[in-house]
Protein backbone atom coordinates (compact mmCIF):
# COMPACT_ATOMS: atom_id res chain seq x y z
CA UNK A 1 0.00 0.00 0.00
CA UNK A 2 0.70 3.37 -1.12
CA UNK A 3 -0.44 6.79 -0.83
CA UNK A 4 1.07 9.61 -3.45
CA UNK A 5 -0.26 13.28 -3.04
CA UNK A 6 -1.24 14.25 -6.24
CA UNK A 7 -2.30 17.81 -5.74
CA UNK A 8 -2.36 19.02 -1.89
CA UNK A 9 -3.18 23.44 -2.62
CA UNK A 10 -6.28 25.07 -1.80
CA UNK A 11 -8.87 26.00 -4.45
CA UNK A 12 -6.18 27.87 -6.61
CA UNK A 13 -2.41 26.24 -7.53
CA UNK A 14 0.53 27.40 -6.84
CA UNK A 15 3.83 26.90 -8.35
CA UNK A 16 4.37 24.34 -5.73
CA UNK A 17 1.36 23.10 -5.59
CA UNK A 18 -1.29 21.48 -7.80
CA UNK A 19 -5.65 20.66 -6.72
CA UNK A 20 -6.05 18.12 -4.60
CA UNK A 21 -6.07 14.38 -5.31
CA UNK A 22 -4.27 11.71 -3.60
CA UNK A 23 -3.87 8.26 -5.25
CA UNK A 24 -3.98 5.12 -3.19
CA UNK A 25 -1.66 2.05 -4.41
CA UNK A 26 -2.98 -0.48 -3.71
CA UNK A 27 -2.22 -4.68 -4.99
CA UNK A 28 -2.38 -3.78 -8.57
CA UNK A 29 -5.09 -0.99 -8.36
CA UNK A 30 -5.29 2.54 -8.18
CA UNK A 31 -7.65 4.62 -6.26
CA UNK A 32 -7.86 8.33 -6.80
CA UNK A 33 -9.44 10.48 -3.94
CA UNK A 34 -10.54 13.49 -5.25
CA UNK A 35 -9.27 14.66 -9.30
CA UNK A 36 -8.98 18.62 -9.49
CA UNK A 37 -7.10 20.23 -12.77
CA UNK A 38 -3.52 18.61 -13.09
CA UNK A 39 -3.92 15.10 -12.20
CA UNK A 40 -3.36 13.26 -15.29
CA UNK A 41 -0.19 15.19 -15.32
CA UNK A 42 0.38 14.44 -11.51
CA UNK A 43 -0.10 10.80 -12.32
CA UNK A 44 2.27 10.36 -15.24
CA UNK A 45 5.40 12.70 -12.68
CA UNK A 46 4.91 10.04 -10.17
CA UNK A 47 4.83 7.12 -12.70
CA UNK A 48 1.48 5.83 -11.59
CA UNK A 49 -0.16 4.21 -14.20
CA UNK A 50 -3.91 6.41 -14.87
CA UNK A 51 -5.18 2.93 -17.04
CA UNK A 52 -4.65 1.41 -13.08
CA UNK A 53 -6.80 3.85 -11.88
CA UNK A 54 -9.97 1.76 -11.21
CA UNK A 55 -12.59 3.53 -9.22
CA UNK A 56 -12.59 7.05 -8.48
CA UNK A 57 -13.97 9.07 -5.46
CA UNK A 58 -15.25 13.18 -5.54
CA UNK A 59 -15.76 14.20 -1.99
CA UNK A 60 -17.40 17.36 -2.99
CA UNK A 61 -18.09 19.78 -6.17
CA UNK A 62 -16.10 22.55 -5.78
CA UNK A 63 -14.10 22.70 -8.86
CA UNK A 64 -10.70 22.27 -7.43
CA UNK A 65 -11.87 18.69 -6.37
CA UNK A 66 -12.97 17.35 -9.58
CA UNK A 67 -11.91 19.56 -12.67
CA UNK A 68 -9.12 16.42 -13.53
CA UNK A 69 -11.67 14.31 -14.31
CA UNK A 70 -12.96 15.47 -18.27
CA UNK A 71 -8.88 15.14 -19.26
CA UNK A 72 -8.22 11.82 -17.31
CA UNK A 73 -11.24 10.38 -19.20
CA UNK A 74 -10.10 11.66 -22.27
CA UNK A 75 -6.71 11.03 -22.32
CA UNK A 76 -7.59 6.97 -20.70
CA UNK A 77 -9.31 7.06 -24.30
CA UNK A 78 -7.02 8.33 -26.33
CA UNK A 79 -4.75 5.12 -25.15
CA UNK A 80 -7.80 2.78 -25.72
CA UNK A 81 -8.50 1.79 -21.97
CA UNK A 82 -11.56 -0.64 -22.81
CA UNK A 83 -11.82 -1.37 -18.42
CA UNK A 84 -14.62 -0.02 -16.87
CA UNK A 85 -14.29 2.89 -14.67
CA UNK A 86 -16.40 3.67 -11.53
CA UNK A 87 -16.71 7.34 -10.17
CA UNK A 88 -18.49 8.11 -6.43
CA UNK A 89 -19.02 11.24 -5.54
CA UNK A 90 -22.41 12.95 -3.77
CA UNK A 91 -25.65 13.27 -5.07
CA UNK A 92 -25.19 14.85 -8.39
CA UNK A 93 -22.70 12.85 -9.90
CA UNK A 94 -24.63 11.23 -12.56
CA UNK A 95 -25.45 14.83 -13.67
CA UNK A 96 -21.93 15.96 -13.12
CA UNK A 97 -19.84 12.81 -15.34
CA UNK A 98 -23.08 13.99 -18.05
CA UNK A 99 -21.68 17.54 -18.21
CA UNK A 100 -18.69 16.43 -17.96
CA UNK A 101 -18.83 13.67 -20.81
CA UNK A 102 -20.11 16.56 -22.94
CA UNK A 103 -16.87 18.36 -23.39
CA UNK A 104 -15.49 17.99 -26.59
CA UNK A 105 -15.03 15.74 -29.77
CA UNK A 106 -14.20 12.49 -28.75
CA UNK A 107 -15.42 9.15 -27.97
CA UNK A 108 -14.85 7.70 -24.86
CA UNK A 109 -13.54 4.16 -25.37
CA UNK A 110 -14.79 2.62 -22.19
CA UNK A 111 -17.80 2.18 -19.94
CA UNK A 112 -18.44 4.59 -16.87
CA UNK A 113 -20.33 4.25 -14.04
CA UNK A 114 -21.04 6.22 -11.55
CA UNK A 115 -22.47 5.78 -7.63
CA UNK A 116 -23.55 7.73 -5.22
CA UNK A 117 -21.66 8.44 -1.69
CA UNK A 118 -24.22 9.15 1.13
CA UNK A 119 -24.05 8.35 4.53
CA UNK A 120 -24.09 5.01 4.80
CA UNK A 121 -22.00 4.39 1.49
CA UNK A 122 -19.92 1.37 2.16
CA UNK A 123 -17.63 -0.23 -0.56
CA UNK A 124 -16.73 -3.75 0.24
CA UNK A 125 -14.55 -6.65 -0.94
CA UNK A 126 -12.19 -9.35 -0.24
CA UNK A 127 -9.53 -7.47 0.50
CA UNK A 128 -10.95 -3.39 2.24
CA UNK A 129 -13.74 -1.83 2.93
CA UNK A 130 -14.08 2.36 1.83
CA UNK A 131 -16.98 4.17 3.60
CA UNK A 132 -18.04 7.42 3.07
CA UNK A 133 -18.17 10.18 6.09
CA UNK A 134 -20.83 13.08 6.01
CA UNK A 135 -18.24 16.00 6.68
CA UNK A 136 -19.12 19.28 7.85
CA UNK A 137 -18.04 22.36 4.49
CA UNK A 138 -19.91 24.97 2.59
CA UNK A 139 -21.54 22.24 -0.12
CA UNK A 140 -22.27 18.33 0.56
CA UNK A 141 -18.95 16.67 1.09
CA UNK A 142 -18.04 13.44 2.37
CA UNK A 143 -14.70 12.28 3.57
CA UNK A 144 -13.44 8.94 2.80
CA UNK A 145 -12.14 5.86 5.33
CA UNK A 146 -10.03 3.14 3.81
CA UNK A 147 -9.44 -0.10 5.94
CA UNK A 148 -8.08 -3.31 4.84
CA UNK A 149 -9.65 -5.65 6.08
CA UNK A 150 -6.95 -8.92 7.68
CA UNK A 151 -7.78 -12.38 8.70
CA UNK A 152 -6.73 -13.89 12.09
CA UNK A 153 -2.89 -15.24 12.10
CA UNK A 154 -2.36 -19.22 11.61
CA UNK A 155 -0.83 -20.39 14.25
CA UNK A 156 1.30 -23.53 11.99
CA UNK A 157 2.88 -24.62 15.72
CA UNK A 158 -0.25 -25.41 17.20
CA UNK A 159 -1.51 -27.01 14.10
CA UNK A 160 1.08 -29.84 13.70
CA UNK A 161 0.66 -29.88 17.78
CA UNK A 162 -3.07 -31.13 17.02
CA UNK A 163 -1.51 -33.35 14.44
CA UNK A 164 -2.89 -31.25 10.70
CA UNK A 165 -0.54 -31.34 8.35
CA UNK A 166 -0.30 -28.65 5.70
CA UNK A 167 -2.58 -28.49 3.40
CA UNK A 168 -6.26 -28.22 2.44
CA UNK A 169 -7.04 -28.38 6.50
CA UNK A 170 -5.28 -25.31 7.07
CA UNK A 171 -7.43 -23.18 4.32
CA UNK A 172 -10.56 -24.60 6.05
CA UNK A 173 -9.65 -24.00 9.30
CA UNK A 174 -8.46 -20.08 8.08
CA UNK A 175 -11.58 -19.57 6.60
CA UNK A 176 -13.89 -20.49 9.70
CA UNK A 177 -14.56 -24.36 9.10
CA UNK A 178 -14.07 -27.23 11.27
CA UNK A 179 -11.62 -30.21 10.47
CA UNK A 180 -11.59 -33.65 12.01
CA UNK A 181 -8.39 -35.32 12.41
CA UNK A 182 -8.40 -38.90 14.13
CA UNK A 183 -11.60 -38.86 15.48
CA UNK A 184 -11.01 -35.48 16.97
CA UNK A 185 -13.36 -32.12 15.39
CA UNK A 186 -10.27 -29.16 15.44
CA UNK A 187 -12.14 -25.54 15.64
CA UNK A 188 -10.99 -22.78 13.82
CA UNK A 189 -10.34 -21.13 17.51
CA UNK A 190 -8.24 -23.88 18.07
CA UNK A 191 -5.47 -22.71 15.63
CA UNK A 192 -6.00 -18.93 15.10
CA UNK A 193 -4.53 -16.33 16.55
CA UNK A 194 -5.05 -12.28 16.93
CA UNK A 195 -6.29 -10.50 13.97
CA UNK A 196 -3.67 -9.30 11.82
CA UNK A 197 -3.10 -5.35 11.33
CA UNK A 198 -4.77 -3.96 8.51
CA UNK A 199 -3.90 -0.01 6.70
CA UNK A 200 -6.72 2.40 7.85
CA UNK A 201 -6.29 5.39 6.00
CA UNK A 202 -8.42 8.61 6.86
CA UNK A 203 -9.43 11.30 4.37
CA UNK A 204 -11.34 14.26 5.93
CA UNK A 205 -11.40 16.09 2.78
CA UNK A 206 -12.98 19.72 3.61
CA UNK A 207 -14.38 20.41 6.57
CA UNK A 208 -14.52 22.18 9.93
CA UNK A 209 -13.49 20.06 12.52
CA UNK A 210 -16.31 17.54 12.83
CA UNK A 211 -16.94 14.00 15.34
CA UNK A 212 -17.48 11.92 12.28
CA UNK A 213 -13.99 12.29 11.50
CA UNK A 214 -12.60 11.88 15.14
CA UNK A 215 -14.64 8.92 15.77
CA UNK A 216 -13.26 6.84 12.91
CA UNK A 217 -9.75 8.27 13.21
CA UNK A 218 -8.28 5.88 15.67
CA UNK A 219 -5.07 3.90 14.78
CA UNK A 220 -5.77 5.67 11.50
CA UNK A 221 -2.73 7.52 8.72
CA UNK A 222 -4.88 10.71 8.99
CA UNK A 223 -5.40 13.36 6.06
CA UNK A 224 -6.73 16.31 7.10
CA UNK A 225 -7.97 19.58 5.45
CA UNK A 226 -5.36 22.15 7.08
CA UNK A 227 -6.22 25.10 5.04
CA UNK A 228 -5.07 27.81 7.51
CA UNK A 229 -3.26 28.40 10.38
CA UNK A 230 -4.04 29.17 14.01
CA UNK A 231 -3.75 32.76 13.41
CA UNK A 232 -6.34 32.68 10.66
CA UNK A 233 -8.75 30.57 12.43
CA UNK A 234 -11.68 33.11 11.68
CA UNK A 235 -11.30 32.77 7.67
CA UNK A 236 -11.21 28.86 8.24
CA UNK A 237 -14.49 29.18 10.23
CA UNK A 238 -15.81 31.98 7.95
CA UNK A 239 -14.89 29.09 4.96
CA UNK A 240 -16.05 25.74 6.28
CA UNK A 241 -12.32 24.71 6.49
CA UNK A 242 -9.92 23.68 9.17
CA UNK A 243 -7.15 25.15 10.39
CA UNK A 244 -3.69 23.06 11.17
CA UNK A 245 -4.31 23.17 15.16
CA UNK A 246 -7.96 21.60 14.29
CA UNK A 247 -6.36 18.48 12.55
CA UNK A 248 -3.94 18.45 15.10
CA UNK A 249 -6.39 18.43 17.80
CA UNK A 250 -9.00 15.52 15.63
CA UNK A 251 -5.37 13.31 15.25
CA UNK A 252 -4.20 13.81 19.20
CA UNK A 253 -7.70 13.16 20.47
CA UNK A 254 -9.31 10.68 17.81
CA UNK A 255 -5.87 8.32 18.19
CA UNK A 256 -4.33 8.75 14.77
CA UNK A 257 -0.76 7.29 14.15
CA UNK A 258 0.21 9.59 11.63
CA UNK A 259 -1.41 12.90 10.53
CA UNK A 260 -0.57 14.70 6.76
CA UNK A 261 -1.61 18.31 6.66
CA UNK A 262 -3.34 18.99 3.06
CA UNK A 263 -5.56 21.54 1.27
CA UNK A 264 -3.20 24.38 1.72
CA UNK A 265 -3.53 27.84 1.57
CA UNK A 266 -1.12 29.07 -1.33
CA UNK A 267 -0.06 32.05 0.93
CA UNK A 268 1.91 29.20 2.77
CA UNK A 269 5.03 27.90 0.76
CA UNK A 270 6.71 24.77 2.52
CA UNK A 271 4.21 25.25 4.87
CA UNK A 272 6.95 25.52 8.35
CA UNK A 273 4.41 27.57 10.13
CA UNK A 274 1.64 24.77 9.37
CA UNK A 275 3.92 22.43 10.78
CA UNK A 276 5.33 23.71 13.85
CA UNK A 277 1.96 24.76 15.25
CA UNK A 278 0.55 21.09 14.45
CA UNK A 279 3.42 19.26 16.04
CA UNK A 280 3.02 21.32 19.40
CA UNK A 281 0.15 19.08 19.55
CA UNK A 282 0.28 15.96 17.66
CA UNK A 283 4.24 15.44 17.11
CA UNK A 284 3.61 12.72 13.92
CA UNK A 285 2.55 15.41 11.66
CA UNK A 286 3.84 15.97 7.71
CA UNK A 287 2.42 18.94 5.67
CA UNK A 288 1.72 16.76 2.19
CA UNK A 289 3.65 18.30 -0.56
CA UNK A 290 2.85 17.67 -3.93
CA UNK A 291 4.18 13.94 -5.51
CA UNK A 292 5.00 13.00 -2.18
CA UNK A 293 4.74 9.13 -1.65
CA UNK A 294 3.88 7.46 1.74
CA UNK A 295 3.59 3.89 3.51
CA UNK A 296 1.29 3.93 5.59
CA UNK A 297 1.85 3.08 9.06
CA UNK A 298 0.59 -0.41 9.94
CA UNK B 1 4.97 42.40 -26.79
CA UNK B 2 5.93 38.93 -25.39
CA UNK B 3 4.68 35.38 -26.00
CA UNK B 4 4.96 32.72 -23.67
CA UNK B 5 4.70 28.95 -24.06
CA UNK B 6 2.45 28.04 -21.60
CA UNK B 7 1.78 24.31 -22.69
CA UNK B 8 3.53 22.61 -25.60
CA UNK B 9 2.75 18.93 -25.64
CA UNK B 10 0.14 17.23 -28.20
CA UNK B 11 -2.79 15.54 -26.48
CA UNK B 12 -1.16 13.70 -23.34
CA UNK B 13 1.15 15.58 -21.07
CA UNK B 14 4.33 14.23 -20.12
CA UNK B 15 6.55 15.65 -16.92
CA UNK B 16 8.21 18.18 -19.77
CA UNK B 17 5.21 19.46 -21.70
CA UNK B 18 1.22 20.81 -20.27
CA UNK B 19 -1.47 20.94 -22.65
CA UNK B 20 -2.10 23.86 -25.13
CA UNK B 21 -1.70 27.11 -24.53
CA UNK B 22 0.05 30.48 -25.90
CA UNK B 23 -0.19 33.64 -23.82
CA UNK B 24 0.75 36.58 -25.89
CA UNK B 25 1.58 40.00 -23.47
CA UNK B 26 1.03 42.80 -25.45
CA UNK B 27 0.78 46.41 -24.02
CA UNK B 28 -1.05 45.76 -20.62
CA UNK B 29 -3.20 42.96 -22.18
CA UNK B 30 -2.97 39.21 -21.98
CA UNK B 31 -4.40 36.94 -24.74
CA UNK B 32 -4.34 33.71 -24.68
CA UNK B 33 -4.58 31.55 -27.68
CA UNK B 34 -5.70 27.55 -26.42
CA UNK B 35 -6.13 26.58 -22.67
CA UNK B 36 -5.50 23.41 -21.99
CA UNK B 37 -5.63 21.40 -18.89
CA UNK B 38 -3.17 23.24 -16.37
CA UNK B 39 -3.12 26.88 -18.27
CA UNK B 40 -4.09 28.66 -14.83
CA UNK B 41 -1.17 26.79 -12.97
CA UNK B 42 1.57 27.82 -15.84
CA UNK B 43 0.06 31.40 -16.28
CA UNK B 44 1.32 31.61 -12.30
CA UNK B 45 3.97 29.56 -12.68
CA UNK B 46 5.38 32.30 -15.34
CA UNK B 47 4.35 35.38 -12.98
CA UNK B 48 1.28 36.15 -15.83
CA UNK B 49 -1.48 37.86 -14.04
CA UNK B 50 -5.09 35.49 -15.01
CA UNK B 51 -6.76 38.82 -13.93
CA UNK B 52 -4.88 40.80 -16.96
CA UNK B 53 -6.30 37.98 -19.64
CA UNK B 54 -8.87 39.91 -21.23
CA UNK B 55 -9.70 37.65 -24.39
CA UNK B 56 -8.89 33.40 -25.58
CA UNK B 57 -9.48 31.78 -28.70
CA UNK B 58 -10.10 28.33 -28.62
CA UNK B 59 -8.91 26.98 -31.89
CA UNK B 60 -11.06 23.90 -31.63
CA UNK B 61 -12.71 21.75 -29.29
CA UNK B 62 -10.14 18.65 -28.36
CA UNK B 63 -10.18 18.66 -24.85
CA UNK B 64 -6.23 19.50 -24.87
CA UNK B 65 -6.92 22.91 -25.90
CA UNK B 66 -9.95 24.17 -23.81
CA UNK B 67 -10.43 22.47 -20.65
CA UNK B 68 -7.76 24.44 -18.55
CA UNK B 69 -11.16 26.87 -19.15
CA UNK B 70 -13.28 26.11 -16.44
CA UNK B 71 -10.40 26.10 -13.49
CA UNK B 72 -9.22 29.35 -14.44
CA UNK B 73 -12.77 31.01 -14.52
CA UNK B 74 -13.39 29.57 -11.16
CA UNK B 75 -9.92 30.88 -10.27
CA UNK B 76 -10.96 34.46 -12.04
CA UNK B 77 -14.25 34.28 -10.03
CA UNK B 78 -12.28 33.32 -6.65
CA UNK B 79 -10.38 36.26 -7.04
CA UNK B 80 -12.93 38.24 -7.60
CA UNK B 81 -12.64 39.63 -11.20
CA UNK B 82 -14.87 42.24 -12.42
CA UNK B 83 -13.73 42.83 -15.77
CA UNK B 84 -15.68 41.39 -18.53
CA UNK B 85 -13.70 38.22 -20.18
CA UNK B 86 -14.28 37.67 -24.31
CA UNK B 87 -13.93 34.28 -25.31
CA UNK B 88 -13.49 33.41 -29.17
CA UNK B 89 -14.14 30.06 -30.83
CA UNK B 90 -15.23 28.16 -33.62
CA UNK B 91 -19.26 27.11 -34.24
CA UNK B 92 -20.34 26.10 -30.87
CA UNK B 93 -18.28 28.38 -28.53
CA UNK B 94 -21.84 29.15 -26.47
CA UNK B 95 -22.75 25.32 -25.89
CA UNK B 96 -19.22 24.95 -24.98
CA UNK B 97 -19.29 27.57 -22.56
CA UNK B 98 -22.58 26.91 -21.22
CA UNK B 99 -21.79 23.13 -20.58
CA UNK B 100 -18.05 24.60 -18.72
CA UNK B 101 -20.06 27.29 -16.94
CA UNK B 102 -22.46 23.68 -15.55
CA UNK B 103 -19.44 22.49 -13.71
CA UNK B 104 -19.63 22.57 -9.94
CA UNK B 105 -20.72 24.51 -7.16
CA UNK B 106 -19.13 28.14 -7.63
CA UNK B 107 -20.44 31.80 -8.79
CA UNK B 108 -19.09 33.23 -11.60
CA UNK B 109 -18.11 36.81 -10.46
CA UNK B 110 -17.72 38.57 -14.19
CA UNK B 111 -19.50 38.82 -17.48
CA UNK B 112 -18.45 36.49 -20.26
CA UNK B 113 -19.06 36.93 -23.31
CA UNK B 114 -18.49 34.56 -26.57
CA UNK B 115 -18.06 35.20 -30.16
CA UNK B 116 -17.83 32.46 -32.94
CA UNK B 117 -14.77 32.69 -35.09
CA UNK B 118 -15.49 31.94 -39.04
CA UNK B 119 -13.27 31.82 -42.20
CA UNK B 120 -14.23 36.03 -41.93
CA UNK B 121 -13.41 36.53 -38.84
CA UNK B 122 -11.56 39.94 -38.03
CA UNK B 123 -10.78 41.53 -34.42
CA UNK B 124 -9.46 44.95 -34.68
CA UNK B 125 -8.61 47.82 -32.10
CA UNK B 126 -6.40 50.83 -32.90
CA UNK B 127 -3.47 48.51 -31.94
CA UNK B 128 -3.52 45.25 -34.10
CA UNK B 129 -6.24 42.98 -35.54
CA UNK B 130 -6.13 39.24 -35.07
CA UNK B 131 -7.90 37.20 -37.55
CA UNK B 132 -9.22 33.23 -38.02
CA UNK B 133 -7.55 31.16 -40.83
CA UNK B 134 -9.42 28.33 -41.37
CA UNK B 135 -7.27 24.98 -41.13
CA UNK B 136 -7.15 21.24 -42.39
CA UNK B 137 -7.70 18.95 -38.90
CA UNK B 138 -9.76 16.82 -37.75
CA UNK B 139 -12.79 18.66 -36.38
CA UNK B 140 -13.60 22.70 -37.69
CA UNK B 141 -10.24 24.80 -36.45
CA UNK B 142 -9.09 27.86 -36.67
CA UNK B 143 -5.40 29.34 -37.24
CA UNK B 144 -4.64 32.54 -35.97
CA UNK B 145 -2.80 35.55 -37.06
CA UNK B 146 -2.08 38.43 -35.05
CA UNK B 147 -0.73 41.84 -36.74
CA UNK B 148 -0.10 44.90 -35.04
CA UNK B 149 -0.73 48.01 -36.79
CA UNK B 150 1.39 50.79 -37.14
CA UNK B 151 1.58 54.07 -38.75
CA UNK B 152 4.20 55.70 -40.69
CA UNK B 153 7.32 57.08 -39.58
CA UNK B 154 6.78 60.87 -38.58
CA UNK B 155 10.01 62.72 -40.94
CA UNK B 156 10.64 65.96 -38.30
CA UNK B 157 13.77 67.23 -40.33
CA UNK B 158 11.68 67.68 -43.34
CA UNK B 159 8.72 69.11 -41.27
CA UNK B 160 10.88 71.65 -39.61
CA UNK B 161 12.97 72.21 -43.21
CA UNK B 162 9.07 72.73 -44.81
CA UNK B 163 8.21 75.69 -41.48
CA UNK B 164 5.98 73.62 -39.60
CA UNK B 165 6.33 73.33 -35.90
CA UNK B 166 5.80 70.64 -33.49
CA UNK B 167 2.07 70.65 -32.15
CA UNK B 168 -0.97 69.94 -33.19
CA UNK B 169 -0.18 70.18 -36.75
CA UNK B 170 1.76 67.09 -36.35
CA UNK B 171 -0.81 64.97 -35.39
CA UNK B 172 -2.95 66.12 -37.92
CA UNK B 173 -0.33 65.19 -40.70
CA UNK B 174 0.01 61.75 -38.94
CA UNK B 175 -3.67 61.34 -39.29
CA UNK B 176 -3.57 61.88 -42.72
CA UNK B 177 -4.61 65.56 -43.35
CA UNK B 178 -2.84 68.26 -44.96
CA UNK B 179 -1.95 71.56 -43.33
CA UNK B 180 -1.66 75.66 -44.20
CA UNK B 181 1.82 76.86 -44.19
CA UNK B 182 2.33 80.54 -45.10
CA UNK B 183 -0.41 80.04 -47.50
CA UNK B 184 1.20 76.93 -48.97
CA UNK B 185 -0.78 73.52 -48.38
CA UNK B 186 1.54 70.57 -46.88
CA UNK B 187 0.58 67.00 -47.47
CA UNK B 188 0.56 63.73 -45.53
CA UNK B 189 3.12 62.76 -48.36
CA UNK B 190 5.57 65.51 -47.78
CA UNK B 191 6.07 64.54 -44.19
CA UNK B 192 5.63 60.45 -43.57
CA UNK B 193 8.32 58.08 -44.45
CA UNK B 194 7.67 54.26 -44.14
CA UNK B 195 5.44 52.03 -42.37
CA UNK B 196 6.82 50.99 -39.39
CA UNK B 197 7.45 47.69 -38.49
CA UNK B 198 4.69 45.63 -36.28
CA UNK B 199 5.01 42.57 -35.01
CA UNK B 200 3.19 39.60 -36.65
CA UNK B 201 2.46 36.21 -34.93
CA UNK B 202 1.22 33.21 -36.93
CA UNK B 203 0.18 30.50 -34.71
CA UNK B 204 -1.06 27.17 -37.20
CA UNK B 205 -3.42 25.14 -34.23
CA UNK B 206 -3.60 21.61 -35.06
CA UNK B 207 -3.49 21.04 -39.00
CA UNK B 208 -1.83 19.23 -41.83
CA UNK B 209 0.17 21.98 -43.58
CA UNK B 210 -1.96 24.13 -45.78
CA UNK B 211 -1.89 27.01 -48.35
CA UNK B 212 -4.07 29.75 -46.01
CA UNK B 213 -0.91 29.31 -43.30
CA UNK B 214 1.17 29.68 -45.91
CA UNK B 215 0.29 32.88 -47.46
CA UNK B 216 -0.37 34.61 -44.34
CA UNK B 217 3.27 33.72 -42.95
CA UNK B 218 5.62 36.70 -45.01
CA UNK B 219 7.58 38.08 -42.06
CA UNK B 220 5.79 36.53 -39.40
CA UNK B 221 6.77 34.59 -35.84
CA UNK B 222 5.01 31.55 -37.03
CA UNK B 223 4.14 28.70 -34.32
CA UNK B 224 3.50 25.51 -35.91
CA UNK B 225 1.84 22.42 -35.52
CA UNK B 226 5.10 19.81 -35.24
CA UNK B 227 3.66 16.86 -33.29
CA UNK B 228 5.93 14.21 -35.50
CA UNK B 229 9.26 13.82 -37.46
CA UNK B 230 9.77 12.81 -40.78
CA UNK B 231 10.00 9.36 -39.73
CA UNK B 232 6.29 9.53 -38.68
CA UNK B 233 4.89 11.04 -41.72
CA UNK B 234 2.46 8.76 -42.30
CA UNK B 235 0.78 9.23 -38.72
CA UNK B 236 0.86 12.68 -39.36
CA UNK B 237 -1.60 12.67 -42.07
CA UNK B 238 -3.80 10.12 -40.73
CA UNK B 239 -4.01 12.09 -37.59
CA UNK B 240 -4.33 15.73 -39.40
CA UNK B 241 -1.36 16.68 -37.99
CA UNK B 242 2.41 18.27 -38.79
CA UNK B 243 5.92 16.96 -38.72
CA UNK B 244 8.59 18.97 -38.24
CA UNK B 245 9.57 18.96 -41.63
CA UNK B 246 6.17 20.33 -42.52
CA UNK B 247 6.67 23.22 -40.27
CA UNK B 248 9.83 24.05 -42.14
CA UNK B 249 8.35 24.03 -45.36
CA UNK B 250 6.19 26.28 -44.61
CA UNK B 251 8.44 28.60 -43.01
CA UNK B 252 10.98 28.55 -45.69
CA UNK B 253 8.36 28.61 -48.54
CA UNK B 254 6.28 31.63 -46.52
CA UNK B 255 8.95 34.06 -45.97
CA UNK B 256 8.99 33.18 -41.80
CA UNK B 257 11.28 35.36 -39.99
CA UNK B 258 11.46 32.20 -37.34
CA UNK B 259 9.77 29.37 -36.53
CA UNK B 260 8.62 27.15 -33.30
CA UNK B 261 7.47 24.21 -33.33
CA UNK B 262 4.87 23.30 -30.88
CA UNK B 263 2.25 20.52 -29.96
CA UNK B 264 4.88 17.90 -29.46
CA UNK B 265 4.15 14.83 -29.59
CA UNK B 266 5.35 13.02 -25.43
CA UNK B 267 7.44 10.78 -27.32
CA UNK B 268 9.66 13.21 -27.57
CA UNK B 269 11.61 14.84 -24.68
CA UNK B 270 13.64 17.81 -25.59
CA UNK B 271 12.93 17.12 -29.33
CA UNK B 272 16.59 17.53 -30.91
CA UNK B 273 15.37 14.92 -33.82
CA UNK B 274 12.90 17.42 -34.25
CA UNK B 275 15.30 20.61 -33.93
CA UNK B 276 17.65 19.14 -36.04
CA UNK B 277 15.71 17.70 -39.35
CA UNK B 278 13.67 20.98 -39.35
CA UNK B 279 17.05 23.13 -39.23
CA UNK B 280 17.85 21.28 -42.06
CA UNK B 281 15.55 23.24 -44.17
CA UNK B 282 14.54 26.35 -41.94
CA UNK B 283 17.82 27.49 -39.29
CA UNK B 284 15.52 29.77 -37.24
CA UNK B 285 13.85 26.92 -35.93
CA UNK B 286 13.48 26.35 -31.91
CA UNK B 287 11.21 23.98 -30.19
CA UNK B 288 9.32 25.75 -28.05
CA UNK B 289 9.35 24.34 -24.39
CA UNK B 290 6.71 25.15 -21.62
CA UNK B 291 7.39 28.64 -20.06
CA UNK B 292 9.73 29.68 -22.25
CA UNK B 293 9.46 33.23 -22.99
CA UNK B 294 9.98 34.96 -26.16
CA UNK B 295 10.28 38.35 -27.89
CA UNK B 296 9.14 37.91 -31.60
CA UNK B 297 11.53 39.37 -33.72
CA UNK B 298 10.51 42.80 -35.28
Amino acid sequence: MELIFLGTTAAVPSSERGHSSIALKYHDEVLLWDCGEGTQRQLIRSKTSYMKVKKIFITHYHGDHFLGLPGLFQTMSFAGRSEELMVYGPKGIKNLIGNVLDLGEYELSFDLRTKRITGNFILKDEKCTIRGIKVNHSIPTYGLLFEEIKGREFLIDKALELGIKPGPAYSRLQRGGRVKIDEHWVDPEDVLGEIKKGYKVLYSSDTRPIDGILSSCDGSTLIHDATFDESLAKNARETYHSTCIDAAEIAKKGGAKELFLTHISPRYKKGEVLLNQARSIFPRTTVARDLMRVKPIL
